[in-house]
């Protein structure tokens, strides 16, 4: 187990109540941006962020230090806001500047896309213009498949091919649209705006759809609202500056601890 | 109007449902694979097949010299099939062996597909083995856009982009199904798998949604039931052989008036 470490951390075991030390085991898989950990509670895996960023499929990458924190930093604040606005997610606690503790679900193999704004593969592929704010959040699907490029998927394509049941696209719709007015109104008192952004979700042992993956710079668009600004993954994409500054911006803004 | 031809044809006027003379007047439109010519009468157009054969978003062509006379043969065959069988479309009258009168109608700015097998694109975008029968027929939409690439789009992208109306879309899919359930029969009859479709819908002067545009091995998969032998666009898409040979195959066993 050449990844393995074994850290040690108290939090509530999830089956019965009592507290237990949470260890840090073999690594289970690893990511474009994220390794994932078994641990030694079959319910909670150890997250650990990377420094790594991405984009176009894995076409462009680079490796820029503090990245990582800034993305677990970010998602702590943003799923720990979440929850307190009755939106679970898998998030369970975090344990240091670039690790988490979250639940252990079973990934449904889409991402699901909210779009307030038009903005990215939506703008190119439908020619409207960056930035055109849409009549009404739309929801889109994405198939989780990186060698085919994670395509577009439509409703009636996830059900023939039984990517996932009808109830349950609809739920991930309704959850998605839950999130995004929670989301849409914190970046608003921080005076940005939340053009889009991917969401992931899986299923828990009993079945129930959680949140998880993460929210960060790395999957949502955020504008600054006087400058538009972008303060998020667009930077690295297309070249616009510094990733790190514009993610302190974000964090700094939620009120998180940053190191500027 | 260089490309005024004036020809006389004796049809039911569509207004008054008295006899008078159709005349072809100018081009009003030339697409890939057809010229539309504007007629004496404001509710009836002239539609001319052309020999070009086309394919990738018109990337590769050819001038395949029979090609526009087989297509309007086949396509004025199976309109006048779905029509014995309740399906109205725009299509009046075969005019000559290249040529047809339809109604106008204004096309809806969506391809709808229809797939009984995974094939094409479909098979590609979504790693799904070519001829893989789908546990029900499905329908997509594409939008109607050359410089876009006739992109995939979703029913929600549909109603917020106001392409088209939810209450339209529906209307699209119930007669793409009818069509298909149709169509399916009439193929079978002659050893014809009908692995997946394109058509296009187009509303009358009086918003009535109509069947337009063409359906034929241009716009069709069209695999033999025994040998798999594909006959249809495919064989110019991929360099299997002779496309007139194929579409041959498909007018005479539709009992049309072949040329070999």
């Amino acid at each position: 187990m050449p990844f393995c470490k074994n850290s040690r951390l108290n939090i509530p075991n999830l089956l019965v109540g009592g507290a237990v030390k949470v260890e840090k085991k073999e690594l289970l898989y690893e990511g474009k941006a994220k390794r994932v950990y078994r641990t030694n509670d079959e319910n909670i895996v150890w997250i650990e962020y990377k420094d790594s960023a991405t984009a176009f499929n894995g076409e462009k990458k680079a490796e820029i230090a503090g990245k990582g924190r800034l993305n677990n930093e970010i998602t702590s604040l943003l799923f720990s806001k979440l929850k307190e606005n009755d939106i679970e997610s898998h998030f369970l606690k975090k344990v240091s500047e670039t690790e988490q503790l979250v639940k252990r679900v079973n990934i449904i193999p889409l991402e699901v896309i909210v779009r307030n704004f038009a903005a990215g593969s939506f703008s190119k592929r439908l020619g409207v213009e960056e930035g055109k704010k849409l009549n009404y959040p739309l929801v889109e699907f994405c198939l989780k498949n990186d060698d085919l490029g994670d395509p577009l998927v439509t409703d009636d394509q996830i059900d023939v091919l039984e990517i996932a049941t009808k109830d349950d696209v609809s739920s991930l719709k309704d959850r998605a649209k839950e999130v995004n007015q929670v989301l849409t109104g914190f970046f608003q008192e921080i005076g940005v705006r939340l053009i889009d952004f991917k969401l992931e979700f899986g299923k828990d042992l009993e079945g129930n759809i959680l949140l998880a993956d993460e929210v960060s710079p790395d999957t949502c668009r955020l504008w600054d609202i006087e400058t538009n600004e972008k303060l998020d993954k667009d930077v690295f994409r297309r070249d616009l500056g510094d990733l790190n500054n514009a993610y302190e911006t974000i964090l700094g803004r939620l009120g998180g601890p940053t190191h500027v």
